[in-house]
């Protein structure tokens, strides 16, 4: 019976109702030429049939217990029934429609007494498409090898048939075993694109004492985020948003601009994030930050393939700017500065950094606590490498990948973003109740981008 | 701001992801004449911009409180596009669909930060029909308040267009909050059905006093129950059959056998259940019991009337006996005697009797305690009185009302049924993982009546 170490049952332990751990995305695929609408019924046999590879078999196994779940078991005969699920959008079938049932079922919980994960086939599109909505917890699988395991489901040939879903794929090793294997390591604080920033709490210890000697030595200043809606304590209920953007689009102004892609990203949400905070009147005076994970390839000064994120820094935001290329430049010079100094650090001294940068976030779990404290950002903006072409899965074409990430307490929106082919796939989930109307940050990402391509397109 | 009553708060401590303590219904509708695929639509639109009464809008003050949660707050503006939703049942459409994605959406918990309550409107059922699935959690309203609400909101004349759903409608005084408005009381005990059954924690100490002053008087031989499959801890995931029994098949084999009509359903229940546990390799020896919330009006000799259930007998189901009309002698004879000793004593007495045959079960919240002990009785059966003839709403037809009640850790089962117009409508509400392949006791209903019927239709 394999143990579960700290990294992974800390996710079990600070799971609430408030804030399921779990991670998943929501896929978008045209049918194969000539598919009927039989096509989602005999896929969901097909898988409800086929093989689940142990990772996908593992539970919890006291799932009641109430001192951490510490042992996974594996779970004999999976009820594939419930895992895979049939499901419909209501009429018209828009997106809209799409998007909201995601949002209900990325805010419930999994059941703890059987493998952590769920896969809905979803029909009823007006556009005829077909949407797959996954989630898997945390626990099991980390974001960026959640989305591995979907690229290893697809296909770069149409017209391959041999595609089996993520659950029933080989198992390769995990891309953070060999660092996980030591136990308490304070790269575990960072895995899975520090996406999950709450997750610190178990060690808090260890991260203090390598945090101090990294700061002793060097000159760093931590950007002290201002408190906005973003950062109180979050409810149950879940709003989701996705939209996909042409990354030439978002490359030229990077060219133009001399910064990166990233930087530009950064941008989009900074203007996004400023307008939708003056139209809730609540637009914070003082300039807003983001945590980003990094990849340790930055090292060799390569930051345009993210790989897996392993570090993080903070930016400034300058969302008290009023101008587009403004807030542009700013963010590049903040985000270069903090690149530089993580350049000049030991991998050991770069991860002890990123960790320092969420200490705040380790109390969060604690009711109340996010109420009285500054945030030590106002909110995450991960990259993930999702396939650089045009991939298919027994034919289907995949024509959208947006990330479903976690919120906390004091992190009520969490922006993830995958690359496909020739675009950015942006997955915006947020707290349903302290984030309304969550969905104009699609509109304003838009018009952001559209304000960067004015001066520099 | 009011104070939650402990008979309410209980429910909300009680509360795991194991067991969620919402009540809820199934409803099937058949479209007014002339209605098209916007109906539902346009219904949706009406209800998200019609009101919500009082009641409706309550939501725990504190919702992430550790220590309980004693106050009710009201909330000003209810976000009426979370709690009513649109959903479409998958192709084929059948009512098997339709019971799929109500077992996902009973498993699932009530977001804590918002009024306890949910609405599904569900299209895309192949015969055209349209379903209702709500649910509300039972610190708000307890099972025969809900079907007493649902009741209200309907109409005898299928003309009348002036219906407000449930949430909306003007507030009466609840049945039970006079009896309530003294604090711990033994009547909370089997509020509701007694359906659920282990919310006595709190209230052991006064109930096992005055259980003891009615047993030192009496000769009550309280049965004990063998433990099967259904008597073990649940998991999050559940099951839910529903199906229509006409009332009058029911009410022949009464008067041909001279019981009573919930003798025969309770028979019912008894061979399919003797059947399923055949099946399953997993039928007890010994005769299994059933706990049936029963009427004070019973004291007058009537039982044809539930009334609002506020007394609990348990009776032997005779699972052990081969014949069906074997089974149906046992269970009146059992049930006779049973109210027969209800009769003899005063309503207080009758309460804590009740009370005390549901002691064991105060303990169920302790995990892993329903391993070591048997169970009080081995299923709930409740008969909830919905309306005499046949309903409408803004002219839709009403075709089916299924109750969808709690599953406890050692009452994996429960089955509750409601009158409406010639029919008992079925609703039985499992734990997905202890009792495999549910629906199969829908068919053995069926085939325990028609055995029934060969010796006594």
């Amino acid at each position: 019976m394999p143990f579960m170490p700290p990294t992974d049952s800390m996710f079990l332990l600070a799971e609430t109702r408030e804030h399921p751990m779990h991670v998943g995305g929501l896929q978008l695929f045209e049918l194969p030429e000539g598919a009927g609408p039989e096509w989602t019924r005999e896929t969901i046999e097909q898988f409800r049939s086929g093989g689940v590879s142990d990772l996908f078999r593992r539970r919890p196994k006291e799932p009641v217990g109430v001192l951490g779940n510490a042992w996974w078991t594996t779970e004999g005969s999976v009820d594939m029934d419930y895992h895979i699920r049939h499901s419909a959008v209501p009429q018209p079938g828009r997106i809209r429609e799409l998007l909201q049932l995601t949002s209900r079922w990325h805010g419930s919980l999994l059941d703890r007494h059987r493998p952590l994960w769920e896969t809905h086939l979803v029909e009823g599109l007006q556009d005829g498409r077909i949407a797959v909505y996954s989630k898997v917890h945390h626990s099991m699988v980390d974001g960026v090898s959640a989305i591995r395991l979907m690229r290893r489901s697809l296909s770069e040939d149409p017209d391959d048939r041999d595609c089996v879903p993520p659950w029933a794929l080989a198992p390769r090793p995990r891309s953070t075993d060999v660092e996980r294997s030591g136990g308490l390591d304070p790269l575990s604080l960072v895995r899975g694109g520090a996406a999950v920033a709450g997750d610190v709490a178990g060690l808090l210890p260890v991260s203090l004492k390598i945090a101090r000697d990294v700061v002793r030595d060097g000159d760093i200043t931590l950007p002290r985020a201002p408190k906005t809606i973003l950062n109180g304590p979050v409810g149950g209920a879940r709003r989701f948003a996705a939209q996909s953007w042409e990354i030439e689009r978002i490359k030229r102004v990077a060219k133009s601009s001399a910064t990166t892609v990233n930087d530009v990203v950064l941008a989009m949400v900074s203007g996004a994030l400023r307008t939708y905070l003056l139209e809730q009147h609540a637009l914070p005076e003082d300039p807003m930050t983001a945590m980003v994970p990094v990849s340790l390839s930055l090292r060799a000064g390569d930051d345009t393939k993210t790989g897996n994120a392993t570090g993080a820094i903070v930016v400034n935001l300058a969302t008290d700017r009023e101008s587009g290329p403004t807030r542009l430049e700013e963010i590049a010079y903040s985000s270069r500065k903090a690149k530089k100094i993580l350049r000049d650090l030991s991998p050991t001294q770069i991860l002890a950094l990123s960790a320092l940068q969420m200490l705040p976030l380790a109390a969060s779990p604690v009711p109340g606590f996010v109420r009285y404290t500054h945030p030590p950002f106002n909110v995450v903006v991960s990259n993930v490498p999702g396939p650089d072409r045009q991939m298919y899965f027994n034919g289907a074409r995949l024509d959208g990948m947006y990330p479903t990430s976690i919120v906390l307490d004091g992190q009520a929106v969490n922006i993830t973003l995958c690359s496909r082919d020739q675009y950015l796939d942006f997955g915006i989930i947020g707290c349903r109740r302290s984030v309304p109307h969550l969905q104009r940050l699609l509109l304003h990402l838009e018009t952001s981008l559209g304000e960067l391509e004015q001066a520099w397109g």
